[in-house]
């Protein structure tokens, strides 16, 4: 039997979940895990079941299609590895972290390849046999460089997610309207504190006592899209931000891959700039 | 409209959801918030519901009861004011934390006494005209003890929880029967480690890192009942079991009176010595 | 014997530790525990010894005034319960913490009084027979409120710390000046993340994963004072802002609690905006 | 300017940081940290100071010898990478974050080799082109396959540490004997918690709601060795023990990592099974 992960977000109203149930009882199905959130503000019903059974996913998805209102998103996934591009700078940590694990088969993805600015993870990448593809910013403006990176992604079929694994550049809206809930990025901050350049020094300066970091969509604005997953560490005043910087290294690459993990995992709703995770 | 708590766990077959949201349905409900659970290994199912609608409770609990299985556990439960009657020796914290969270109307509760085998506490309790009972263990045996406690209990009319706010004796299998998942209590470590007495200073010698304490519900063997809620802190080298005792007593408050609410707000279920906890 | 608290700061130099150290042996002393912290970046040499023995405490203070830089601050303190007044608004949990604290010998304190601009938390302060004064704000501009706080304040003698136990409303920098580096305050969200009203609701709308309290001394500028303590919990979509303010209650409490105790102890450095904490 | 690490453990005396700062100021140092501890019940003494200046470090320990009680340990510590050797079984996740850090220059390591008693992960190593050698345990005896290890370990020199990173087969007290105070282990649990085989089972079935994870020395008997580091998550009712296992890798790897960087940086005493830790 299959396993299939059904992903309904809606307009809330009521009798959703005795709509949703009952077309999974005709179907004969077991529900292997089930999750739902009513967002009362907006409105809005969220559900992720993990169900198996012996049926046609397009015959369900078309019955919940008929069902369910109009405005509803409805998604009926048969788990299978997912296609990522990491891109970064020249930071080890998070981009070693991620290989490691894909290694080891604990992500369920293929890792396309590793775009950066620099050459230099390129021997760390082609030990794990990867293609690396080094797009230098060096004497482009902006626009030039974005437009060879999309070049180089467009050599990629059924890109699903871009990992921004310490990728120190900011990228326009232009550039991420067309991954728009596809680019994870780690933000070595816990955000909104410390939003742009160097957050560390910026903590060191403030004298805060925790330090994080936070792994979140890219949507339009830097360091403003739906936030993923955020974790934090203590330090105290014995930390230059130099030592900060070093300690964040393990929060960072710690929630990058949970993050990561999650979206892998098909557990993650985007509306309204916030996240329903499951 | 008014608002229950639909409370029901079973053993787990196929349909449970379908029958459950049909019910539902057809009362017309709103539901606000749903969770369920399904404990494959022992096959079971856990779902808490909370309903909004213009219904008659004992209705709805019979249609739920005709449609389930004979092995459910269905309850419609109308928020109210839980009765907890809270047994303590001399420390103050994790009272004293109740007590506060009491008059501030954090909790669902009435507090119906205090019981103590001490007097230290009295003039603290009175401040908040609650009821202090010292019955003293001196010159008694555990029995003999445990049965003038049992008297004092039995004056107090529908006891809901009786909770151990670091109540510092040993209850009997015997006096634990008589409120089988309703006596809550705090040990002061991480459980399992350091179970019995002097847990900070079992802690000290054998050189931890991190500190805890643990709520959970107290069934036949002491400190070996189903696990509520668990909290931890660090300590290092420098601390005596004296200053980890000093320390301990924010996470032993802090979890005992989150234990406590989870309690109130009928979110705890119990199976096979473990929790499950929406 | 006696035991006493030096606290010593100064411009750093070679052979601080020596110099001290040499003075503390000639008076014979016990050094019970020991910190230093040299901030390289500012020059500056931090230390907090415990030490004992039997001396004269003016004499000490000055053989090490005559030994050390003209730069130093040195302090020779005889532990004591220091004074403190409270301020609240409405809320019953942070000052209801200090309360219990207090009243279990948990604080080195004698709390002077409570003030208020609302008579709310009256009738809990005097349970335990602790002054409580109500100064309306009503019909008062900023200044003319303030004056007829510093003059309560003033009825009191050897004020050492004023205790902002969710004391909501702003205080101008005039009122702070007098007492600088002595007022704790107590600020619900993650400094500096949602600086300015309502944290719980700013954290809310940004969708954040991690919710905070910090504590700091107030000065100038609001919530921008040197950071004492901070601390976070876990929060998901499913909180309410509601939800997150009722949550963040515990962190807030046992911050503040904390942060207290640290200054009552004679820990806390201030220099440059930021505390030193041994 | 040459920096040191200057390391003393003795047993308690009054003046001994009189006499050893008078020491670092005859030789005219400049002491960059300082820590100092005190442990009153065993009546020890123990320190750690960076200290830079221009002087023979072979003098300046004689200096302290000469000066300090006949109990002290005394160390000069030039700094520079040590040698460890990794032992593995078949998980990847503790080896490969150690890979990771030492490509990217975290680590103040060599790491002459990895030895395993499987070789599925020798593929890994071979990436990062270090040594790897299986010596299974197949049709051997303990003491037989202890042997073959000590073999080859005696073909490389001066292994300051030797790192189990999840190594799941018991040490014999005769092997551990020959590296006191060397051996590093990763325990899967917050110890003393789920001493044993499979640590996570343990934990699904106490029902805990917090897992952990220890890094300790390896002396006499299995996990009961002094604790260097622990860190803990949180976890729930929905997860299986596999659940458990997956998630608790993570803080494995982390605290194994920060284990040996205390290590590497020597910047752990051990007494009294114990860690004292600058």
């Amino acid at each position: 039997m299959d396993q299939f992960r059904v992903l309904i977000d809606s307009d809330d109203e009521k009798g959703l979940v005795y709509k949703i149930s009952t077309i999974f009882y005709e179907y004969g199905l077991n529900i292997l895990s089930n999750n739902e959130f009513v967002d009362k503000i907006n409105g809005k019903f969220f559900m992720r079941s993990v169900i198996e059974g012996d049926f046609d996913s397009d015959n369900l998805k078309k019955s919940l299609f008929d069902s369910l209102p109009k405005s509803s998103n409805i998604e009926v996934i048969k788990p299978a590895k997912k296609n990522i591009i990491i891109m970064v700078t020249k930071e080890m940590h998070a981009l070693g972290d991620i290989l490691i694990r894909h290694e080891a088969g604990e992500l369920d993805a293929n890792i396309l390849g590793v775009i950066s600015n620099y050459d230099e993870l390129e021997s760390l990448v082609n030990k794990f046999d990867i293609p690396y593809t080094t797009i230098s910013h060096k004497d482009l403006d902006r626009d030039a460089h974005e437009k060879k990176i999309l070049e180089c992604l467009s050599t990629y079929k059924d890109i699903d997610y871009i990992v921004l694994a310490k990728y120190m550049r900011i990228l326009t809206p232009k550039f991420v309207q067309v991954y728009e809930d596809k680019i994870i990025n780690i933000h070595h901050s816990f955000l909104p504190a410390f939003i742009g350049a160097n957050p560390y020094k910026q903590a060191y300066e403030r004298g805060v006592k925790i330090i994080g970091a936070t792994a979140h969509f890219v949507n339009n604005n830097l360091d403003e899209g739906p936030i993923i997953a955020q974790e934090v560490i203590n330090v105290n005043h014995s930390y230059s931000w130099k030592d900060m910087q070093k300690s964040g290294r393990d929060v960072e690459k710690i929630v990058l891959s949970h993050a990561l993990k999650l979206a892998l995992e098909d557990r993650i709703f985007v509306h309204a700039n916030k996240t329903v995770i499951f």
